[in-house]
């Protein structure tokens, strides 16, 4: 990521900020309220992940709509350039990794959020299965959280500062490679969510 | 990669240099001869790749053998630090490709061979299938070269100057992604063997 965090420049604030359980909120069809166990709770609409969508967060690892090159001899293409790796700061190197993650119960309840202000962190699928995004400006502000499905063949690489939610896989054993920064320095905020603030997502 | 290339350091000269042809190599079970052509061909076995034995060449990245370490509220394992990326050299940047590779004609005639001097290159495919990894310390010598089968859960690092062949995949459509150099700068070698020199890999 060279362009960094600049969310305040992108119109995420589609659903009015600092009242997100309010009926103007599901008029828009934006969101569905309901009650669960006491407290209103906004339902989360999920969109189709596309670069443009998640441009105020990072950026979308794909070949679709990538420069394709011939290499090989002409038994391979490339595209090139997909996603900038930003880990630099604070002496930081780049940290290759393997997750393996498991689905959460369904609906899925928002309970936490992170982010990382040290550098990008870069996430692609190992399976080509559908799994899902979920970043925000404000993680006390439901009316900046974003869900996207995004499909087995898109990785997401969150920008330094994006606020997102720890992986959303469907299926067990979602196997995933990621690319981030490894090396001291703190480079993780965590947010946990009273119950209230809490949001729920339906894939 | 902070070790860098170091063949000269590791047992890989197990066939004899500078004769490659010789009934020795044959004779210690290593190797095939055969002819191909009207040339000598040198059928080079395929072993099960390794960390030791591709040491010499660079990283094997897997989760096998790493520490796993309990993450996202018990979710999701996560096994990092799988291997050095080291691209900086003359101004370099992380750059992250995806690639798709078509099978070649088998027996697989070895006609090329490349290496990066200027930064590693890893690649870690996209799809739980096997696939081949060939390298050689030295491409006009054939007793140096070494064929490795991985698996689908087994990427590679290639070292700076390791000398390596273009992907070799089994299967059509085979996915791969990739953490390479990108930026100005030499930082592609190719030698094209002749007739005489080639060898042949049958998996």
């Amino acid at each position: 990521m060279t362009a960094g965090w600049r969310w305040r420049e992108a119109p995420i604030n589609m659903l009015e900020r600092r009242r997100p359980f309010s009926p103007r909120v599901s008029a828009r069809g934006r969101a569905v309220i309901r009650t669960s166990e006491g407290f209103p709770m906004l339902r989360l609409p999920i969109a189709p992940l596309t670069k443009a969508a998640f441009a105020p967060f990072g950026e979308v690892v794909e070949a679709d709509g990538a420069l394709v090159k011939a290499i090989n001899q002409g038994f391979a293409t490339r595209c090139d350039g997909l996603s900038g790796v930003d880990i630099g700061a604070e002496g930081g190197v780049v940290n290759i990794s393997l997750f393996v993650a498991q689905p959460r119960p369904q609906p899925i309840r928002v309970e936490i959020m992170e982010r990382h202000p040290l550098g990008t962190q870069l996430f692609y699928p190992l399976q080509d299965r559908p799994w899902l995004v979920l970043v925000c400006a404000d993680p006390k502000d439901a009316s900046t959280y974003r869900a996207f499905a995004a499909s087995g063949r898109q990785g997401v690489n969150y920008a330094h500062n994006c606020w997102h939610h720890p992986l959303l896989v469907l299926d067990p054993d979602s196997r995933f490679f990621i690319v981030d920064r490894g090396g001291a320095g703190h480079n993780l905020d965590e947010v946990w969510l009273d119950a209230g603030e809490q949001l729920e997502l339906a894939p």
